[in-house]
């Protein structure tokens, strides 16, 4: 399905932006790409998101929409086939509440554990750790968080199959444990074995070398980000 | 519209709950209230929401949903009559982005600011400020977020017209100023006038010094909050 209308403002390694073009890739619904140079932001980005100056962005119809699972939720809304969300409002609260859970209690607690050391590293990496138990649970006797189809909850957890493993060797931590995360570690196969995700992730060697990177330029910024 | 399998836990003074009473209200859903002691916190709460163990928890039909954000979009799914979110995809991303905006850049903030003092305090009450101009141009030539009614982002948005002065005083910090934020403050008088919200606050004396005692209480933990 063609779609001149559609375009996503992204940054090659984000993995923000990807769940965008994930989206629109399980739906089916062609986008043009425009990279954008998130250390040099183009005045197309500005424009287009002038209160948070990040990406991902959505624009259709020349409308911007951003934050990633608001885009998540606005695909979802605008086209209907391959649905993303569960059915049920019940299930539909479960997915948003497990989607902003890990966001908090593991990618930004990943992202402090691998731009710090000693004492505080160690702190982030059990909170993260704590998390990591709870996605397990969830996960457990499921081919996907969506049931036998990826939907909201994998594209909203994806980045854990191959960002996180990526965050571990940067900062030489360890979060996923292949003894207790089992059933994680196999739902992260199932996700990367998809032909959508196969084909849109960012070459590894060039993603380890850009968070090597981020690490170094953050590794001040979060001492004493807990407090004892 | 009676239901006895609409049951809220709440807490008397938490804008977060208040959120999910407003919302059942609007659509003339009847609920238990159920008082929570968030601080001896009841084995109630910490079945229902195991995971974060705060208020509000909705429980409809036997099945607790947590977040306000969350249980805002369960009750929107699950009563239809007097719609929350906008009908268009676009204008419902734009009603959940200004509720994330607000919520992280002002309530959190101004959370932060109440609970400061001194430099730290005076970041916060700026970082406030800036996101204050932000929804003063939104709610600009409207007498609601949703228009005619009340809608999401006036629910989301509700407490800044009863808690956010209250988190000033207590705070002795200036974040609305009337030759500024003239539309915000129409827009507070037009909420407080609501009779669901009038009838809905809790005592402005008590409200008060409860802030006043968590103020004293958390006075040290947010030193060092923003990083030079």
């Amino acid at each position: 399905m063609g779609n001149k209308d559609v375009k996503v403002v992204s940054f090659w390694v984000s993995p923000f932006v990807k769940r965008v073009e994930w989206a629109l890739k399980l739906k089916g619904v062609d986008y043009e790409y425009i990279e954008e140079d998130i250390y040099n932001k183009s005045p197309l980005l500005l424009e287009l998101n002038s209160v948070t100056k990040k990406v991902p962005v959505l624009v259709h119809n020349h409308k911007p929409i951003v934050e990633s699972f608001i885009i998540l939720e606005y695909i979802d809304e605008t086209w209907n086939q391959y649905p993303l969300l569960p059915h049920h409002p019940h299930e539909r609260a479960l997915a948003r509440f497990w989607a902003n859970f890990a966001e908090r209690k593991l990618l930004d607690i990943a992202w402090v554990a691998m731009c710090s050391s000693g004492n505080e590293q160690e702190k982030a990496v059990n909170i993260a750790r704590e998390a990591m138990e709870k996605i397990e649970e969830e996960i457990k006797g499921k081919k996907f968080f969506g049931g036998e189809y990826i939907g909201f909850l994998d594209i909203a957890l994806g980045w854990i199959s191959y960002w996180l493993p990526v965050f571990e060797e940067v900062g030489s931590m360890q979060i996923i444990d292949s003894s207790k995360h089992s059933a994680t570690i196999a739902w992260m196969n199932n996700f990367l074995s998809h032909p959508v995700i196969k084909e849109s992730l960012p070459p590894r060697d060039k993603t380890l070398a850009y968070f090597h990177t981020r690490r170094k330029a953050l590794l001040s910024t979060f001492q004493g980000f807990f407090k004892d």
